[in-house]
């Protein structure tokens, strides 16, 4: 295998995710972080979530293990404090090894399939 | 933290910003450029309209705070002109410090849920 | 104004018209290579359109003025032939100065409204 | 003709082909890899599927002619396996030349219209 494909910092400058009480409908979908660790080696992965009148949320840590895919969802971030509901966030992905992100947002109602997917902005 | 992520100049070359009269439903979607901010300085941003038969508008002034996240909605720019409706333009987005821009276009409907995202161009 | 933002050769590896006799209702879509010339000198931009089964198509040529954006529309590229309906396609579009270009599926029951957007592969 | 446009690996992070048994309506969509060759030289394309909890499948043997595009069916993928359904997934495209790669979720039931489309990750 030759070496492995990708960068190790990562942006996604879109977010939301819906609050429970705006709407008279539950909503059936949820965004995620794709990332892709085609390497031989575990990658350590660090979430930072930015917002429109707060400090940054973070680091969420993840590890995507080598030759291995994660789709880490936004709702289901928990330490070191749940991403707020009902605001525009964007996010930091740093990673200790090349890894690929995508940005995509998923229909929960029908079989994980995407609704959304955008390539996250990689520069190193 | 390292040095901030993103570049200082982006542009996306599609949008279109419903003309109320031209449909007997209102539209609930609008524009918006996503700009992440994730360094330690605040972010002076510049955007450019250009269009398909007159000068471009402009330049929009928008701050961008240092570590937070900002959707520049193209309906609400107002100063030095509001950006023509029922026509289709583009945008050049330029900052003093290094940012990340998403174009999304978001349903009004439903919590602010994008509709389509795609990561700008950047070239430095 | 600074040196003009983007590159001079960009690729769109997805591409479908619709062939009109294939159902039952009127599709209202079609695809645009939206170009941004943000620079001070017109653009010359060459289109080719690759198929599965046969020789590329054109080039078809679109001038796209200093300051100005232009959406070339896939159906009404009509010189030196039309571009076969029915079948998937693929393009690559050469411009003299640089430009910036993103493809785009309109829906033109919505007032030209986006329904899917991708920012072009560009090399240099 | 210039030296073509492209680049030899590509990755798309994300991934995921339904499972027939999951729902009670049959779903209309499949995802496939378009990739254009607009050079000279046939190119020679291998696919690697990776996953969350298992190794990766592959790698799938694709030849895109010189001067050609073709849409690499996810679902259609059979040796050396099939990839699995109702798990996600992530790919690694290499080929022999220089080509481009986006991802695409086409909508069978519209005539190969796309839902969604990214541009895959390149970095060689």
């Amino acid at each position: 295998m030759p070496d492995p494909i990708g960068r190790t910092r990562w942006a996604i400058a879109e977010g939301y995710i819906p609050d429970g009480s705006t709407g008279p409908a539950p909503l059936h979908s949820h965004e995620t972080a794709c990332v892709l660790n085609a390497g031989d080696e575990d990658a350590d992965v660090a979430v930072t979530v930015f917002f429109a009148d707060r400090e940054p949320a973070g680091p969420y840590r993840v590890t995507v293990p080598a030759r291995r895919t994660v789709h880490v969802r936004f709702d289901e971030l928990e330490d070191p404090e749940p991403v707020p509901r009902g605001v525009e966030y964007a996010s930091l992905i740093e990673s200790t090894v090349p890894v690929v992100v995508q940005h995509t947002r998923l229909d929960s109602r029908q079989a994980e399939l995407g609704l959304l997917s955008t390539i996250a902005y990689a520069d190193r």
